[in-house]
């Protein structure tokens, strides 16, 4: 894409009332907009992150036999009296707005309920099992703040997978391979290395539930990691007994900041008994469907990756994720050179912003900092009559003079 | 895909409460979910058709320079009020709710004023300009009442493009263009043959606005069709002025049912004005931004595909937009030449949605029926025997006995 194109401009301060980072970087660079606290727009490059993610996402959902759906925003209060969450004073998040009629509705803060209860229509039996469905989906909290950019939207994307399975041992069984496919999003975009696997709070549902952190020092949380077993657990429910049950020892535990980028559960029958999903087993007796439910905010992990790698000169992007792979930068006077090996690496497959502006090199050096593409290409003069290329790497800095792109950048 | 591995179930009713044929059909076949009056979720098989169609439109969207982002749903007041639409005397579909502070947001049921409001901080001098937006958002508008299905919901989901340019001339060029472009559009996505550009009233902007109407019995739109010509009227401005100002005649015109499948309006400054867009014009003098705004409910277009095609035995789908291209039906005893068929079409990047559920051949015949993939390939003792495969065209209800399959089908 050629940058003289591109809408949204760059600027060298963000909103005065804007707090985190993540965001101020990502409104800097034109990525986002801010709409309210809590409430951001995603313009044309912030956009291709998500789409980014989202894809890598849904190639491992896809994996493990998930099957996508889209659920509807609009709640009706029916289905979630039934588990009590309808009640404001156990979820304390609702958005809620009303019909014409006069009748009350939500914006939904999560899906389990509307779920379960439209399950009653597919699942009868142990032969309509296992079921894995999983979506992307806005989700609308009303929190009291929101100070952390799109680490905790009061409106935000989420990844949510929820499985549907015949007994305990089948969750446990799923469980452990979604957990699997947790840490394969995580490596592949980017955060491999700085994501834990952690043991936190069961919440209502169980004894403990598994989230995955990753160390920043921005995180909200803390979580106490032993880097040699490559676990941790949260500081909520860090203690000696947590300790002993684990097997963990104090003195190999390092204190960290987190930010939980997943979270997983294993819910049971809390959701299934109050809202009557059943299905009749080999025996003819009818049980209860036993749940799982496997979030991912997309939003906050694409927060979460601007906290970790982020610079002092701008965002940072691990290629995988990145807007674009390539920035190609025109200084030469004439423009033949850069925009035959703009055609060339567009032909190849490669991804490129092209900036053709007519700006000073300053200035989109600078830009090309903020921006955080990868890999940034010079054509000057000088790469002219050496005929090769200038090819430097965004996160080290690293130049390096290249004859033969194609080799380089694949 | 195994049909085995689909968890949404065909039934053979719809809900009680559900008038509209296109829902009626979608909900049987387990496309979709109805939620509430107008609240529908997407089941796999309906969230692929909508995937396809946002795909037909993305691309028609980029070809005329569209850049996609992604606008937040939830509205602040103030934006709105300047240009009097938080007025629910104004504006009378407004879902609103309140942040825990109690000050009110609106959930947007279009998006001119945010998206106006935000390019205030990425166009100010005519080298910005043209400037082309659209994105892919759910809308939501308190509807009275809402009984067409997905034809007109209260939550749904809409291609909004907009265009910010320096003048009339500018927009009248554009708005042309992208009048092309949603021919296009509904010729690709299989009603070519029966969309009509038609004249409309313009509201609040300008004199007319061009909808786009497509010919059908439940059409809940009357249009006066002049066939030869190409051009239409809508009942709402039909009469003898409007006739003469644009040579029709009315001994040329049919009465139709049409549904509404698009619109688009010429803004003018309408929204840049109150929301203070201007642009520096190469005089130095400032100017407010001239906008256009150009719609395609995706959701609705999905609703009036249904309408068009579907017949007494369920729906029917254009190829371009079918979940699958190709449904392929088990009947032999053992499985090893429809696997191997299956791998063979699924390799050869053809859609396959395979039936290898172990039911009787005419309840696998009714469902194919219902969920109406373009081309049903029948494997049975039969076809082994004769070495070729029964091809069955779901909507001519043609036969034919076909030995080079990939000769067929691609």
């Amino acid at each position: 894409m050629k940058q003289s194109q591109l809408f949204c401009k760059t600027r060298r301060e963000g909103p005065k009332d804007e707090v985190a980072r993540n965001a101020e970087l990502l409104i800097r660079a034109g990525y986002i907009h801010k709409e309210m606290a809590g409430v951001y727009s995603f313009l044309p490059l912030g956009l291709r992150v998500i789409e980014k993610i989202k894809q890598i996402v849904r190639e491992e959902m896809n994996a493990i036999g998930g099957e996508e759906l889209h659920l509807a925003t609009l709640q009706d209060p029916e289905v979630w009296a039934k588990t009590d969450r309808w009640n404001d004073s156990v979820v304390d998040v609702w958005f809620k707005t009303k019909l014409k009629n006069d009748s009350e509705l939500g914006l939904a803060p999560t899906h389990e309920e509307p779920l379960t209860s439209m399950m009653l229509n597919h699942i009868h039996s142990y032969k309509d099992l296992p079921v894995y469905v999983y979506q992307f989906q806005t989700k609308f909290r009303n929190e009291l703040r929101s100070r952390s950019g799109i680490l905790r939207g009061r409106e935000f994307l989420m990844k949510d997978l929820y499985s549907f399975t015949t007994s305990q041992e089948e969750l446990d069984k799923f469980y452990e391979k979604a957990a699997g496919a947790y840490e394969k999003i995580f490596k592949r975009v980017g955060i491999g290395d700085v994501t834990y696997r952690t043991l936190a709070s069961g919440g209502m549902f169980s004894k403990w539930s598994d989230e995955f952190q990753t160390i920043t020092k921005t995180g909200e949380d803390t979580i106490y990691l032993d880097e040699k077993k490559g676990i941790a657990v949260n500081g909520d429910v860090y203690g000696p007994q947590t300790l002993d049950e684990l097997g963990l020892k104090e003195k190999d535990l390092q204190k960290k900041k987190a930010i939980e980028v997943g979270n997983i559960f294993k819910l049971g029958t809390k959701y299934s008994q109050p809202l009557g999903l059943v299905y009749q087993d080999t025996d003819g007796t009818k049980k209860p469907v036993v749940m799982g439910s496997y979030g991912i905010g997309i939003t906050r992990l694409m927060g979460a990756i601007v906290e970790v790698f982020a610079d002092s000169k701008g965002l940072v992007w691990p290629k995988e994720i990145a807007p674009f792979q390539v920035h190609l930068i025109l200084l030469e006077k004439g423009k033949s050179n850069a925009d035959k090996l703009y055609k060339e690496l567009t032909e190849n497959g490669i991804e490129v912003l092209y900036d053709d502006r007519d700006l000073r090199a300053g200035e989109k050096f600078a830009d090309s900092d903020l921006l955080g593409i990868p890999a940034r290409i010079i054509v000057s003069e000088k790469s002219n009559e050496k005929a090769g290329f200038e090819v430097v790497d965004r996160r080290t800095g690293r130049m390096a003079f290249v004859t033969d792109l194609k080799k380089e950048i694949k």
